[in-house]
């Protein structure tokens, strides 16, 4: 049963777009006859190899249902129950999971300004302090995001020095993956170099946004870190019984590099968007377009009118801020008419 | 990828078993072009009209994860902070959901005595009291499930003086109902007669174990009766992004009664099963087999040998109760198999 | 300003009594000047001392505002979050907490049945299993209270009994002495004697019962078994500021004897009570009297009209049962008084 | 048993002091014979009187334990399961509860800046979007403090401008009023002319800081805002037994002027000691001295040459900023000679 167009895309969000064919494949394979629920299937064991074999031989992989599970259980593994956790104000955990992270997990977020999205030791210190204070909640955790919520990617150097300037005062290091695949298409590095070897302790592995239907994975690089994640994964409602279908499409990413062509598939529609746009007079941009969206400024009548064409979210209406976000699924036509619609919409005269 | 003998099944769980082909096929259905995120897709919608159409014309639908997410957030949307639940001791939200409802929501269980996995206006009334007490964790809702862990059915006037004792000391109904097909194909009659009609209020919607991927729904019969959950569901981590595959997994189960007719073939494999068996000595039932579960007793080490063949789980070890589920794919050489296994197993001599 | 008629007392708790002349002496002592707040204070550090005199050396105390937040912060301590604790339907952490071990902490509850109050290996045995099963929460503890909610008595042996079951499965030992003074002088025995050296790690010590305004303690006996109490007490809503006055209190109680005195005053009185009313024809005992409180069963209509007189509660409607408590400030005269009143109660034909 | 010098005082803190003669004669005329626990005596009963004819005919009062407990316990009171808490970064339910209100009611707090520790419309609309929105959790409340952590007092118009901004957001408004004694006496008005009738629903009363062993109260002033609040103490763990003492400490405030009396002379002291270090070279002052704390900024060295005389707590150790708090205890000679020993500390040279 189709009940709609399977044609027609917009620039409004990666959680729009559908699944990869090879995902879909994938998940028939997997299919029939029984398997063992609850993650002692054989794809969970073979997505435990490859993760071994991209994260380092101590990785361990939880599959969970949704991005704001993976963050909040590894964050909770990470964290006593007196534990905070130091991120910025644009962080996912806390701008868009509803309170998750306080309500399941009453973690305290401890938040500081980044820097286009991207947390700074600097921006740590201003909260890493008072341990052993029993007053305070303990910062215990960092949370970075990989590629982050504003687009941008940080360098292995610059995960390292987050990592290493928590981890001098005793904090663990999550690093929210949702986009990960974005940041590895766009440094054109593994993702041990800038996850394992670049001192992330744990990792929220996205997948959905790359082209699954639905799944991510909890990525534990240092297993001497967390606690009990079998069990927090369980009583956190992260558990799923056909395990196996989450693990073959986590599987079906790494497999001939299908992931990583689509993230550099998108990252790619996004640099010709911003490309096209660039230069108009009337627009401007505030942070880097290094992987899959974009952030712009223009007139927000001029952005009303691009958007009876192609759906897209305002970011920051008090800013005039739009997101332009590309998938995986985004054609050059798909770019190049909407650069259209917005030269054509900032050619319009601005009414009072 | 295939990794696994698309043709071995066992007798262990419906959780082991793989998707309906139909499932498949709606699923890349819905795949293809962008549709919004979180629900508002053309799939969930009409999703919705079905479950109006099933549940009556107030009825509200949530898709969920997972049967632990469904039911902590459905009877969170139904109680206070300050609200306890009624359930039985053999309730899957008392023993097999890792203290969620208590961890992520904070609410306390009122377990008490069941009958062959029923629950009862007598044993609530053991705990349905303390009103206005504050020192009371107050008891504010019962929880069924249907069909029960036990494998049996309750009928429409058990749910009925059920809900009545319930809604006359002023508790709200859930219905566990991740089985909730099998309950349906048993009893014959449409969801209504033993939901709507009968006084539930929320639904727990089971699908996973009736041959989806994954994906359940809660099913907000009354409305007047919950609160919030919209926000509920997303600040317990249940909410899907891609939310049309799991909108479009459920509507397969509506379509041309393909989960009706799933059910009823594994009710009848169980159905064959504890004929071929009952009548061999050695071996006893504690509960009738209604649905597609069987829960027999007989010696561990007859049932050890059975199962070097086909995986099955002990129930209860101490009473030497074992469990056989059967699933939509389970077929009558499987149960015939099993069968012959199992009388084999029971001839042999028992050694002391 | 006076309210109230200081020569009024009951039998409906030890709550109802006010605090004894020594506590009120005591806190006039520590009042006056500066001491650092939360515990940072010479009463504090004093209350160690005595705790490690009474307790062993590697006891810790830290004082608390009620035996539920003792209660609760103790479980906490001693559990992962993934933990669950066994302890009778009769227990207060059940009963009369108002959730809170489930609301504060998220811990699960095992409830099984109780023996005249008291918890025993084969009653453990029930729900001692399921260890390394992710869908079950982990028996990490068990908690049982000295004096009884049924007004009964631990021996040493028995406390030992429970504690080696417990720790033989790597579950922690908690013990509820909300009225531990009365079980002390019931037993004769110094604390040590039924508390470290029969194997109970973490203890709630009662005061408030016992002739205090309000104050209790959790005193660590091994510190091995816990962790992070000094925040688990913060964050739990626990940690008093001008903490020289609860400290204060509870040294009061091991000063010369005054809190044992106390507590067999209190007994003493609940024997004469007892023995006074025993032999009664319409008058029943289900369990024995071994602190300071009675469970009787009699006629409803006769209980009123002793409680006309003398207010005190029912506890089991159901069962016709009834508590009389006594306390610190029972005179024997009260006892009498009320002796009689039962008497002449029972001795009031009954109408159907 | 007296351990301590009843003549020493500091500048650390008024939760150094001890408690006012009134409150120890209040407690032993409680004492004696026997109330109902719980909050059913005579003190609690008169309480509700004096606190309606304070702040209002609808005015309900529910004693607790201490400042967190009663903030969080409002707050939760206040917000359904998905609503958060606007407050100020120097809110003390953000910096100094460690982390009670995420951990024990799953709150999330909504951290905004401040001037001089007050809370403004223009900051609450940086956080007031949103509503409607799944993925953000609710803002439902706003959170001041009267007096402030930086020692400033919100004028009535300051609390109205806030409460209307908003309530006509839908949001409420909560005032914790540890300190709100001493705004009282700076004020110089009654409790009702910058609570009740400038729009603050429910309201944390401070006692301890004023001069009582330990006792606090949540105050509801419009009851249609509130929820359960009766539960919500109990499971929350703030519900006092023999309640009838923190009545009557609460109630001695009341009577004769005692509360205010004490407040006014802290301030006065705080006063005294500002006006006499204001001008001194080397010291600097970053908030106005409007209550009983002074923050001043000055040469860590000195700083520290002061404190060895006598005790105060650094605010800020980066910005060079301490707190020096008056209380009810602190003597004219206290100050001078504090000022005393400010001037030489000052007056030394400054070592590189």
């Amino acid at each position: 049963m189709r009940l709609h167009d399977p044609d027609s895309r917009t620039f409004a969000s990666d959680n729009y777009a559908g699944a990869l064919p090879e995902v879909l494949a994938a998940i028939a394979d997997a299919n029939g006859g029984h398997q063992i629920s609850y993650g002692e299937d054989v794809y969970t064991a073979r997505l435990g190899e490859t993760v071994r074999a991209e994260f380092g031989p101590h990785a361990e992989v939880f599959p969970v249902f949704n991005g704001t599970g993976a963050n909040v259980v590894a964050l909770t593994g990470l964290l006593p129950r007196w534990g905070a956790v130091i991120a910025t104000g644009s962080a996912h955990i806390h701008t868009d999971e509803g309170g998750a992270p306080e309500r399941v997990s009453g973690l305290k977020l401890l938040v500081v300004p980044h820097q286009n999205g991207k947390l700074t030791p600097e921006a740590i210190e201003t909260e890493a302090w008072g341990y052993g204070d029993e007053h305070r909640a303990q910062p215990l955790a960092v949370s970075i995001t990989q590629s982050s919520e504003l687009g941008t990617v940080y360098t292995p150097a610059e995960v390292r020095a987050v990592a290493d300037f928590a981890h001098e005062r005793g904090m663990a290091v999550h690093m929210d993956g949702a986009r990960i695949w974005n940041a590895a298409a766009a440094l054109n590095m593994p993702f041990a170099a800038f996850t394992t070897e670049a001192g992330v302790d744990v990792l929220s592995l996205g997948g959905t946004k790359n082209g699954l239907l639905g799944a991510e994975a909890i990525v534990v690089i240092d297993p001497d870190r967390v606690d009990g994640l079998t069990y927090l994964r369980k009583l956190s409602m992260q558990l799923s019984s056909k395990m196996r279908f989450a693990s073959a499409q986590l599987l079906a990413l790494f497999e001939d590099g299908v992931g990583l062509r689509a993230a550099r598939h998108a990252n790619a529609m996004a640099a010709r968007l911003r490309s096209g746009v660039e230069d108009l007079p009337g627009i401007a941009f505030s942070t880097p377009t290094q992987a899959n969206s974009i952030f712009a400024e223009l007139d927000p009548a001029a952005a009303d009118r691009v958007r009876t064409r192609y759906p897209f979210y305002d970011w920051d209406r008090a800013r005039r801020q739009v997101r332009w976000m590309c998938a995986f699924d985004t054609t050059e036509a798909d770019v190049d008419g909407f650069v259209a619609a917005v030269r054509e919409a900032l050619a319009q005269p601005v009414l009072a």
